[in-house]
C-alpha cells in the first residue's frame, strides 16, 4: 500500500519541540521541527537545498533556521533568507513548509501535498485540563503501519501480551460488536464486560473494588486516528438516559499512527482519565503502566514484521476477534484506492 | 546449492529443550522446541498460524503450547485445540508437527517434507554413559555450511589455526589417505601420526609422556554427521587382531552440521573419551578448550563468509590436504542433484 | 564513477604497518600490509590463494607471511614458497603484489593494474624534521569520496560545522579565487583574509595578538592528495618579493583521500607547522584539535551519506563558495572519462 499523505498525522510530542531542532521521519519525508523563540512550531523539509544537509543539525536564532553546514539560513515559511559569501539569494534555495497544528501534548502535521482537507481531529481530553488529566508518549516500531492497526482493533491480546498489566481473561473470552461508519470513516468495535472481576490498575487508581462493568469502545478512524473509550462503573449502573454518567470512571487511550517509512511506525499515545485530576502519584502510575503495555506491543511487532521480511507467505487465520481489524484493512484499503499515485 | 530436507539434522541440545520454549532456525524454517510437563520433546512450525506470532514467544501448559499474541492453543501434533472468543476451532488453524528423537545429549528432526527414511545416525558413545564421558555444546556460525564441511575434512588447518590448542606441526605434515564409500555415502579421512610427540592436552588427560602414535580418522556422513574417531596409544602398539584395543585411549568427537540458512549453519559438537571416565576435572578441562578450538572456527569461517559476499569472485588452488574436503564436496552435489527441487 | 586505479594513494599511517600485519580496503580491494622484520613494508592481496583466508590473518616470519588457516606461506614478492603436506608449490598460489613507497608519516601504494605511473607526490613538511613538526591520524567515513572532495573544497563549512575550533566568521565571508592548472592537473583555490581577529587556535601556538592576515590556499592534485597552505602573520606584511617569508606562521594541512570503497573513503590527515619546532606540547595540542575538526566532517559527512541512501533524488542548489568544488567535480569527473573501464 502507499502512504495516505492527504491527512493529518501525529508529528510530534508537544514537549519534543524546542529551540533545538527535531528530525523526524513521516511517510518516508524527513522533517525538521522547531519552535522560533516566540514559541511558534515550524516544520521544515529536512534537507538543505545547497548540499542536502539536515536543517534539523542546524540551530534556530530567533525565528529563523541556520544550516550547520555552510550556513544557509531560512525563516518560518521555508524562504532562504541568506547565503554565505554573497549579497543574492537564489530563489531555488527555498525548502518545502509543511503545515502543523499544535493541540494539547501533540503537535499534528499536514502530510499532502494537496492542499489541506480538514482539521486535525478534535482531541478534548488532552486540551481541557478543567476535566481531563493525562500522560502521553511516544514509541517507534520497526513494523509496517498495518501490523500496528492489527493490534489495536484486535484487543483480545491485552489477556496474552498484556497479561501482567491490562489483560484479564474476559478480554479473549467476550463476543465483540463491529459497526463501520462509512460516510464518517470510522470504525467502532465494542466490547462490554459486564460484571466481570475489577483488574488491578483500575482497583488501585479508581478504589473500586469487587466486580464492575468495564466497556472498552474502540473508534478508529483511518489512517491515522484511534481513540479506545474505556469506562469503567459499578455492576449494572449504565449511563443515564441523559447520557450524564458521573457515576462512572473513564479513560481516553489515544493513538496517533503515523507512518515513519513503508516499514516502521510511530505509536503516538496519550492516556486521559476523568478522576483523580492532576494526581501526579496516579500519572506516574498510569504512565509507567501504558509505557510497558506499549513495549511490549513494540517487541511483539518488532518480532513479527521480522519474521515477515524472512518468509516468503505469512498463512492467515481470522476468527471472530479479528472483525474489527479486518473491517479496517477494508477502509483502509478503499482510502488506498482513492488515493493519489 | 538447495538444502538437503528429507534427512535427520541435530536441532538442539538436549538440554536446551525445556516447559520454556526455544526458537530455532533450520533450514530457514523456523521450529519451536520445547518440553511438555510429561518430558515428551515437541518441535512445531514456529508461527501461529493465526497472525504469525512465533509459538516459541508462548508457554507451555501440560502437554500444549499457548501463543502469547492472542492465545490461540496446540496440542503436542500441531493440532489447534482452543482459539478465544469462539467454540469452534478452524481446521486451518494447525501447524505441522516435526518428527524429533532424543539421543544422549542431541535431539535430531527431520526436516523433510517427505515422509521419514531411517533413523537419525547411533551415537552410542553420546549415550551408553557407563564406557564413555561427554561434553557438548553448539556454535552457530555466520557462514555457509560448505565453508564448515571443507574446514573439518581438512584438518591440517589445526596446525596453524587451533595451534596453540590441538594443532601440532606433524598434522599438516602426514599425508592422509581418502576413500569414499559411494553405497553407504560416507567419506574417510585417514591421517596416522606415527611416534610423534603427545599433545599437551592428552599428557594432561591421558597421563602418556614422550612420543605417541596418534590417529586421526573421519567418517563423514553428508549432510549432517561427522564423526573424528581419534586415538592415542604408546608407540607401536596398534587394536590387536581381535580389534580389541584397550591399550590406546579413544576420543570420539562428533559434529551435527545444520544449516539455518543459506548463509549460516549450527555447529553442534561433542566429545566423548573411554578414559578418565566421569572426572569433572577432565571434562570440564576438556569443555573449555574444545569452546576455544570451536570459537578459532568460528571466528575464521564468519571471515571468510564476510570475504566472499564482498568478492565477486575468490580463485581456489587446492593441493593434496584438500582431498577429503574434495571428496566429500562430490557426495554432496550429488545428493543435491538427486534432492527433490 | 569508477575508482581511478592508476594513482598513487595513501595506504596507511607508517606506524600502523609492523610486523602484525594489517588488513585494509582500497579501492575496493584487500590489501595485507607488513613490515618484515628487516624493516620494509611489503603490501599483498589480503587472500590467501588456497581458501581465500585473510593473509593478515597469518603472523610475518622473518622477510615471509604465513597464512593463519592451513600454513601456506609467502615472501614479499607475493610468490607462494611453502605448501603444508608437499615439496611442490603451484605457481598458480602467488598473490598479488602492490608497490609501497614510505614517505614520513604516510605509506603511498600503487592501484593500478598498469604500471606504476610517476611517483608519489613530495611531502616534504613530513619528511625534513629539521625545519616541519608534524601529527598525523587517519578516519574512516562511510560516505562516498566525492562528498569528502565537496568538504574539503568549500572551506566555508569552518564558520558552521567547526564553529568552536577553527572556524570564524571571516571564512564563510572571505570571497574565494579558483584557478584550474589543467596541464598539472591541479585545483587552486585561494582564500586571503586579511587584518582579521586571530583565531584563538592560532593565538595560542603561534603567541601572535590582535589582527594578523590570515591565508588559506589549496592544492588539490585529484584524485588522491591535497595540501592547504595555511600562512599566519602581522597585518600588512606579505612575503618578500625574493619569497621568503620568515616573519610568518606556516602550516601545512594535508589530506590523503582514498577510497575504501564505493561508499566509504579513507581521510588520512597530517598538520605540519614551521614553527615550535618540536614542542611537545604545541603537537599535543593541535593533534586534538584537528582530531576534533575531523570528527565533525566524519560525523557530517557519514550522515549525508545516510541521507542520500534513503533519498531518490537530492536537490543541489550551488552559489560562490562552490566554485572551488565544482572545479574539483570537473577535473574528477574528466580524469574518470580518460581511466580504462
Amino acid at each position: 500500500m502507499k502512504f495516505l499523505r492527504d491527512n493529518w498525522y501525529v508529528a510530534a510530542l508537544s514537549a519534543e519541540v524546542t529551540t533545538q531542532p527535531l528530525s523526524r521521519q513521516i511517510l518516508g519525508e524527513s522533517v525538521a521541527l522547531f519552535r522560533s523563540t516566540s514559541g511558534q512550531v515550524t516544520a521544515l523539509a529536512d534537507a538543505c537545498p545547497h548540499r542536502g544537509y539536515p536543517l534539523s543539525r542546524g540551530h534556530v536564532v530567533g525565528d529563523r533556521l541556520v544550516c550547520g553546514y555552510h550556513g544557509f539560513t531560512f525563516d518560518c515559511s521555508g524562504a532562504c533568507v541568506t547565503v554565505p559569501g554573497q549579497e543574492r539569494v537564489p530563489a531555488r534555495a527555498n525548502v518545502r513548509h509543511y503545515l502543523t497544528i499544535e493541540r494539547g501534548a501533540w503537535v499534528w502535521i499536514w502530510m499532502g501535498h494537496h492542499p489541506t482537507e480538514g482539521s486535525p481531529p478534535e482531541t478534548p481530553w488532552l486540551v481541557d485540563v478543567e476535566n481531563w488529566s493525562s500522560v502521553s508518549g511516544l514509541a517507534t516500531i520497526n513494523a509496517s503501519f498495518d501490523l500496528l492497526v492489527d493490534n489495536l482493533l484486535d484487543l483480545s491480546h491485552e489477556t496474552f501480551l498484556h497479561g501482567q498489566s491490562i489483560g484479564t481473561p474476559e478480554i479473549a473470552e467476550t463476543p465483540i460488536e463491529v459497526e463501520v461508519d462509512d460516510d464518517a470513516g470510522v470504525v467502532r468495535v465494542y466490547r462490554h464486560m459486564n460484571a466481570v472481576p475489577c483488574p488491578p490498575f483500575y482497583a488501585r487508581t479508581t478504589g473500586l473494588e469487587g466486580p464492575v462493568d468495564r466497556w472498552q469502545d474502540i473508534e478508529y478512524s483511518p489512517p491515522s486516528y484511534y481513540v479506545l473509550h474505556a469506562r469503567i462503573a459499578p455492576v449494572g449502573e449504565p449511563p443515564r438516559p441523559d447520557n450524564s454518567d458521573d457515576h462512572a470512571f473513564h479513560m481516553k487511550i489515544l493513538y496517533g499512527l503515523t507512518p515513519e517509512t513503508e516499514t516502521s511506525v510511530h505509536d503516538f499515545w496519550a492516556l486521559a482519565r476523568d478522576f483523580r485530576l492532576g494526581d501526579d502519584e496516579v500519572s506516574e502510575f498510569l504512565d509507567r503502566m501504558q509505557r510497558a503495555v506499549v513495549k511490549e506491543d513494540v517487541d511483539a511487532l518488532n518480532l513479527l514484521e521480522e519474521r515477515r521480511t524472512k518468509v516468503s507467505e505469512v498463512s492467515e487465520v481470522s476468527v471472530k476477534v479479528d472483525r474489527g481489524a479486518l473491517a479496517a484493512r477494508r477502509v483502509l484499503r478503499a482510502l488506498n484506492e482513492r488515493a493519489p499515485a
